[in-house]
């Protein structure tokens, strides 16, 4: 086997940037650059400007009429009109025309009449000096401060720098960060034919580090990716750090076989930290190669993104002077819904979810792994644990840093339950609506019930049987909320049963036939999971003789994911998870799927424009495009029971 | 005298608004275009976007070590290991490496011992079926919707959308604005040789039309000022219409001679509205030409601004399926520190200066005419006043729309009072501290006092000269604020004096020969204009025998101006004012120019700041450019005296 190199540190992540800025201190200076202010919005002033013009630039006329001198109209009134000469007593002049020595003083179109068969003009009214003038400077006044240094440019600015004569400023340059995506088995997207060999990796982290360097106020010059080898490595990594004012790896930056960047990095600079006491993100290296920052982030996506938020961002602020501090989160207060248990061995950031349900802002912790990139997706912040805490227990208050907008917040439905693709279809038509969104967490039918009577969601999308009567959801409801206040809105009729091979090689006829194939099940308490063992109950089918029944999977689609790749032979699931993987399925009935809120809930305005949805035709319609998975004749209307 | 098209309508905004879209019902509908997943940061889906391939691709390692067959290595404990022939019993696997059948679970390497001579390994412990196995689609499911339309993309999505397998998606266009400076006596900033020429106007109004299309979500095409011919302007919008999904014109809107925009505007397309009663902003053309929308905007910049967050606004949200949502300010329920009057004519837009004083929000209303385009750049937002409203007294509440974050505002040091140009040097000095802003409004030293003693803000710059004691500041504070709890915190000694003419042609050797002047005052209740009263009154001076003692200016800096440009002869200011323009100075005493606090406000991690840079050298540095305006001995310190 070949040699691993499994030491990486565990230093504490305030440590960790101590140590390194300590390092890098006196290299992290912005440079500056003059740019036209027309190309300026955006951009960080990296000094004051002061204006070189007044605005306006003599003393000019503020209406339309004509310009007097004030002294010769003194005798002007009602009953003594006074009568002016053109070109003589006065001149015409239009808004913004100058004033000069005599005149000083304008008297408004309005209030003058004109003289028949002349141009002369009658007055009914004194002028006083001064009037209907914009005195010079009145806006701006030439050598005085427009803006001050460390000044994000708006568009009112630009206007304004225009109007003081101003057509060019200093800026902080955007620092250069040159991006290295590494490792044989990445391949670029873009020479993707169409689905990539296996072993393949789709490079994905250091596209999302461009993005998130255009947003700090850096430029990204992304390289192509950089196969396992080391003298590759060394070469692009050093010439990089010549020429470019941050190098960020990605990747390779674990302790694995082919994980050469650390010795890299060791031999043509130094590396100040290789390991984090954070999670996700641990394999992070701080490094410094002729005098510029270098860091190694790892593949893992949460972990890249974490490893660039916690440690790349300040290098890049350094190197901005501050430029990135708009998309800093808030931080709130928030009820932790689930119980979050963490190690005293690293610093935690669990993505969650947040919802202001019944006024309490509520936060869902999401997928923990590294790898659950759709998790940060769907995060609207994370909720980081401290290195010395073991964690949160449920219904507890903590801080919360949100990424998202309260305002959004405010007005997103939280779903919280069994999950099916038409949620995905409500979320989006939502989107449409301008006014509403709704947030989904797929948690099974039972543990959304109990999300929904601890008031930490506001709709529970449930599919249970009442095995006794054969009816579905309501006898759950009231045995799980048994102090009621819950109606239902009825949403869809779905064909559950089982997701089969294309073309059925193992030539399956029935649930009986589940104990001759690899099969995957679902997780405890989803309905799906209830149901299976309802038919098998009914068919004396023995649990220990399915083998996989333990092997769980979340979602329909994961179910159907696990069929298609060939490393499960049948699961059991929704009809349109296993349309959408070309699959072939056996229908072994229909279940209802339907929504629990609470029914002063249907007052929200969200609430209203949900059931609209569910009521539409182009809903319907889109129901549909999956043939023979669903029916919707009752959706959206109210059931009452408590 | 030239014809004049006099007849503005009044509309509402509102109903301008209703009356506009509905003009419009129909013909804004916004455009959409497949672009590359690498391009598409801040871009907005136009539908929802579905992964194509699952990530991971295939059952993959989530560890490095080696792939095995669960099912062998259950006899393997502790007290009786296991020994796994290499090439037969496993596979070596690093992390994200496909796992095959009949391989299905993974052994970390820290749990393997090597055997000794050959590629075995022994293990103490039992492998469970899948573990350390992330199953295909475990983060994304192919056919799984990864995000909604009408979306904004992130740094995040970019990264999933390629893990996905997904290269392009399908966002709204950005809409093409066509933008016409018009007037002849407008330039481009960029023409500029030096100093235009009195009469020229340097277009910036639309310079700021491209910055706020550009944040809209818009592309703007800014085109040469047209000059005011009929003609061209009708070839011009015309072409333009045809070409471009919307087109703004400036200027040219109000009903002055020049005014030919409506008249073009009624000969190839329709005026919905001409004239809304808001201010500024009310000549605004609302019109259609060849089903596009055409909107002329007035020439003042604040008009200008305003009547597009009005109107183009709104328009642009609809043709970018609501892309500038971003951009929408916080409403916050503001203390309004000073009187505001409206009339019943017209909803107002007030600019205010917003800063969180004792707890409270406190909003300071601005410069409020049409021209002063200075004021938007300094203002935090605005106080709207209803049409239906006559005002708002000193001290009320009122809704205010902030476009600063509460946060910077919450670490600004709110100044009210005297102005002095070192406020601007120390504002700069502040920005760069990283931790605190400075924010001045120019009211003169008694209303600075006043709105102190009201709680209205942290600092009350003054230099008021007691005339019995010849002493500075103290006693007026005393007056003014009887209930104390106030200190000083020493500022600078200034040289006041007469600003006059380059060369002194008038020959003006001391106060008694300003009676022989054009002179320009300052505004009542300002420092300087007491020191001017003071000497006056000492050298015996009658106030009736100055020409211009009632013409006021409300800065230094205005003074300056107005002697510079010769529309004065001499004003009463500070040195540096003088030395800013270039012009003579007669030094008429120094004075005492201190800062005014409550005690308390000592702690505040803005005023130690403060504090620490009226100490610093690097202060007194650009203090010394301005040679012999200022000293700086007591600069900083504190003086307790209630």
């Amino acid at each position: 086997m070949a040699k691993r190199n499994l030491y990486l540190s565990n230093v504490p992540v305030e440590e960790a940037l101590l140590k390194y800025f300590t390092a890098l201190d006196g290299l992290l200076i912005p440079k500056t650059e003059k740019i036209p202010v027309e190309e300026s919005l955006d951009r960080i002033t990296s000094c004051a400007v002061y204006a070189r013009l007044s605005s306006p630039l003599y003393n000019a006329a503020a209406m339309d009429g004509i310009a007097v001198k004030a002294a010769a109209t003194t005798s002007a009134r009602e009953s003594n009109p006074l009568v002016l000469k053109a070109g003589e007593d006065f001149l015409t002049v239009d808004t913004g025309d100058p004033v000069h020595h005599p005149y000083d003083a304008v008297i408004m179109a309005e209030d003058l009449i004109q003289m028949e068969g002349s141009d002369d003009v009658k007055i009914m009214e004194s002028a006083s000096s001064w009037q209907h003038i914009r005195p010079i400077g009145e806006d701006i006044v030439a050598g005085e401060m427009i803006i001050t240094g460390r000044h994000k440019i708006r568009p009112i600015d630009i206007g304004v720098l225009f109007s003081g004569g101003i057509t060019s400023i200093e800026v902080f340059s955007k620092p250069g960060i040159a991006v290295f995506p590494t490792g044989t088995e990445i391949v670029d997207a873009s020479l993707l034919a169409d689905t990539p060999q296996e072993g393949a990796i789709i490079e994905s982290n250091t596209r999302m580090f461009e993005a998130q360097i255009k947003h700090a106020g850096g430029e990204a010059f992304r390289f192509a990716p950089v196969p396992d080898d080391y003298d590759l490595l060394k070469d692009a990594v050093s010439k990089a750090a010549d020429e470019y004012d941050m190098v960020l790896i990605n990747a390779g930056s674990s302790a694995g076989t082919e994980d050469f960047t650390v010795q890299v990095l060791r031999e043509i600079g130094e590396v100040i930290v290789h390991g984090v006491a954070m999670k996700p993100g641990k394999p992070v290296i701080l490094a410094k190669v002729k005098d510029k920052p270098v860091i190694g982030t790892p593949g893992y996506p949460v972990s890249a993104y974490l490893a660039f938020v916690t440690f790349v961002s300040p290098v890049l602020s350094a190197l901005t002077a501050g430029g990135n501090q708009s998309i800093k989160p808030q931080k709130k207060e928030a009820v932790i819904s689930r119980r979050i248990v963490s190690s005293l061995k690293h610093r935690e950031y669990v993505r969650i979810k947040a919802g202001r349900v019944n006024g309490k802002l509520i936060a869902s912790p999401l997928a923990r792994g590294a790898g659950a990139a759709m998790s940060l997706v769907r995060a609207d912040g994370f909720c980081v644990i401290d290195q010395n805490s073991e964690g949160i227990e449920a219904g507890q208050s903590a801080l919360i840093e949100l990424y998202r907008s309260q305002e959004e917040i405010d007005r997103t439905l939280v779903v919280t339950g069994s999950h099916d693709l038409i949620l995905d279809v409500i979320a989006d038509m939502m989107s449409f609506s301008g006014d509403a969104c709704l947030a989904s967490t797929h948690v099974g039918s039972m543990a959304g019930l109990t999300a929904l009577k601890r008031g930490e969601c506001h709709i529970a999308p449930v599919h249970l049987l009442d095995e006794e009567t054969g009816s579905y959801n309501i006898n759950w409801i009231k045995k799980i909320i048994p102090a009621g206040g819950i109606c239902l809105i009825k949403g869809v009729g779905r064909v559950q049963g089982l997701i089969i091979q294309k073309g059925n090689p193992l030539e399956i006829k029935s649930i009986a036939d589940i104990r001759r194939c690899r099969f995957i099940n679902r997780q405890r308490g989803a309905g799906t999971r209830l149901f299976l063992d309802y038919i098998l109950k009914k068919e004396n089918i023995n649990l220990n003789d399915i083998d996989g029944y333990t092997r769980e999977a979340v979602t329909h689609m994961a179910v159907a994911a696990a069929v298609h790749s060939g490393s499960a032979d049948a699961g059991m699931g929704i009809a349109s998870a296993a349309k959408t993987f070309d699959l072939d399925f056996i229908p072994l009935g229909e279940e209802e799927y339907d929504f629990a809120v609470f029914s002063d809930s249907l007052l929200m305005e969200e609430m209203k424009i949900f059931i609209h949805i569910l009521k539409s035709h182009e809903f319907h319609h889109k129901l549909a495009i999956f043939a023979n998975s669903y029916t919707w004749d009752r959706a959206g209307e109210i059931v009452n029971f408590s």
